[in-house]
């Protein structure tokens, strides 16, 4: 990590998680955040990118597994190598971030971060950079600040946060607004979503988070005082020669825990800044699907696709194999070298099913 | 060919077409009845063993290209060399069984012959045995003979031949009959498809002809005089040192035409012996799935393949690839190691418009 630096916004990318659901891309050793799903580069490297607007790459933090650090060099030159910080095990993304915030805090008490998925598409950064500025603003008055994505259906798989009419008074003119939340649902029933979409007070929970590590540590000792106890004497070890020795007995022993079950969902000083920035989880297939359809017919083709009488189809192919479809409709069908998926687009969340059978003779595919 | 045995039944098969509705399985290079497609041995050899029943080695004739008689010769290994009749470019079935029909009428003039094609499956070989056997009486009699296959679904993709009332008069007492044919109708429309079936009187042209050659040359000089003359004059002379000759220059000025059009729908003298026998034209994918599903929820698969929430899907993988599928119905799924088809089973006949696309930088897949 740089030295202090007290004027600069730190961004943290807790990068866990494989990505199950976009099997068999994804797997074990190649997790989704690694992978060039919606352009040339990596969504980590699309994240690293936009986060670059933000803060200079020494106060950038990436969180991940330690199968993955070698990956994450690679494919982020620029990142100094001290900032991919190991978790020994997963714990969930409260410990994940929280692990960065107790490092930031160890360096600059006062200092403002943000947390951003590895593994989300932002196609406006500019609408993103925009928000957390407010959202900054916000977090210095010592609120724990939500982006909320403004919602355009009602999806069923997606966190939602509740605005209360309570605006938050800031200084500065910016367009984007704060307010104070009301609290967090986590993938409703269908018919509550339609009424949260209704109701216009509702906004996806995309995982972006801003605050000061004052605040943060304040509400980590309300709510995981232990977790917080562990991660701050983690903190303060790493530079000293026993500092993984501490890591690996501390982390050991932190439960694992989200960060919106763990603080979110608890908290009263939760704020939320509502956003329009094109952002995509890219969570299935289908949802990539509609990310890169480019063709009247509904159908997106990656890789030799011949195609008679087909919509709505997206192919995903890696190896150079001619894929041909006839009278299909609604499919995702992805081809890679030693695995094939053709699956239903309506019931792309159901990709897990799969992975959980991969078992026995089918282990080498996880 | 063996020499003259005038109480030998002889066997023809032709083996042409690439079976395009299979592609990518088949392929130019490699048609249907050289693929084990309901079974460990191929169409051609199951073919074979039936015909085996009926005639010896050397009365069993096979029609086909230059390219595939090495690949019959391999998979035949009983079958005498010069049994292997060659067609110097496709010209359709009539030339192709006249051919044969010329050649029998050589060694024997009082030959009774069948043609059966080389890649349909029949699961009772006995009551094909049994069928061909009434056919062959009303050979003797005289009769162009088809073998009518009771029909089980209103078929558009086949040909229907109607019986007349009028029963022929066989010595023997065998279980099945021949009835003279009222005429054929060749892929009706749906709704005419379904009278055919509620009137009991259509059975579906299988491509199972029994006939005397004495007969067979006397209607072929009526109704393609032309095509016959020329292959009388192939057959007089293979046996001269200027027998391919002959056979090449001979057969570049035959018209193509089906033996269905250019003679079965012509002549006065059909007559039909229907049976049932488990026969399927193995015609497209949708046909092979319902011959080889073997499961409740018509599934059908061979390769490796992990399926979730799927039902009537067949799944033909040639590669050790795995195969995942979720969600999703009515799919044929055909794996090969340099292409991949994803059809709607119902829309199986279309895979043609396919085949029809693979030029230029696709033609290799043909």
């Amino acid at each position: 990590m740089s030295s202090n630096q007290t004027s600069q916004f730190w961004s943290v990318i807790p990068a866990g998680g494989s990505g199950t659901r976009l099997w068999p891309l994804s797997r074990a050793e190649r997790p989704k955040y690694l992978l060039p799903l919606a352009g040339d580069t990596s969504l980590l490297q699309q994240t690293y990118e936009r986060l670059r607007h933000l803060s200079p790459p020494e106060c950038i933090l990436v969180v991940a597994g330690a199968a993955h650090v070698a990956a994450i060099a690679r494919q982020l030159p620029e990142l100094p190598d001290e900032n991919i910080l190991i978790e020994p095990q997963p714990r969930g993304t409260g410990p994940a971030i929280g692990l960065a915030a107790a490092m930031i805090a160890e360096r600059d008490p006062t200092a403002i971060m943000g947390s951003f998925a590895a593994d989300h598409v932002v196609r406006d950064p500019t609408a993103l950079v925009l928000a957390v500025r407010t959202a900054i603003a916000a977090a210095r008055a010592g609120w724990l600040v939500t982006i909320g994505i403004r919602p355009s259906r009602p999806e069923t798989g997606y966190g939602y946060i509740e605005r209360t009419g309570e605006q938050i008074d800031l200084p500065g003119s910016d367009l984007s607004r704060a307010y104070r939340a009301a609290g967090f649902t986590e993938k409703p029933e269908y018919d509550r979503a339609v009424e949260f979409i209704r109701s216009g007070r509702f906004d996806w929970n995309a995982s972006m988070f801003i605050w000061s590590v004052d605040t943060f540590g304040e509400e980590m000792r309300r709510y995981l005082p232990d977790t917080w106890d562990r991660l701050v004497r983690i903190a303060g070890s790493q530079s000293g020669a026993d500092g993984w020795d501490v890591l690996a007995r501390e982390w050991q022993a932190i439960k694992s825990v989200t960060i919106d079950e763990g603080l979110m969902e608890r908290s009263n000083r939760i704020a939320v800044v509502p956003a329009e920035m094109g952002w995509s989880d890219v969570g299935d297939w289908h949802g990539l699907g509609e990310l890169i359809a480019d063709r009247d017919d509904g159908n997106a083709f990656r890789g030799r696709v011949l195609d008679h009488a087909t919509r709505d189809t997206l192919v995903w192919s890696t190896t150079n194999r001619l894929v041909a479809l006839v009278g299909v409709g609604d499919l995702a069908i992805i081809d890679t070298p030693d695995a094939l998926l053709v699956v239903n687009r309506h019931r792309a969340q159901e990709v897990r099913a799969i992975v959980d059978k991969l078992t026995g003779e089918f282990s080498e595919f996880v």
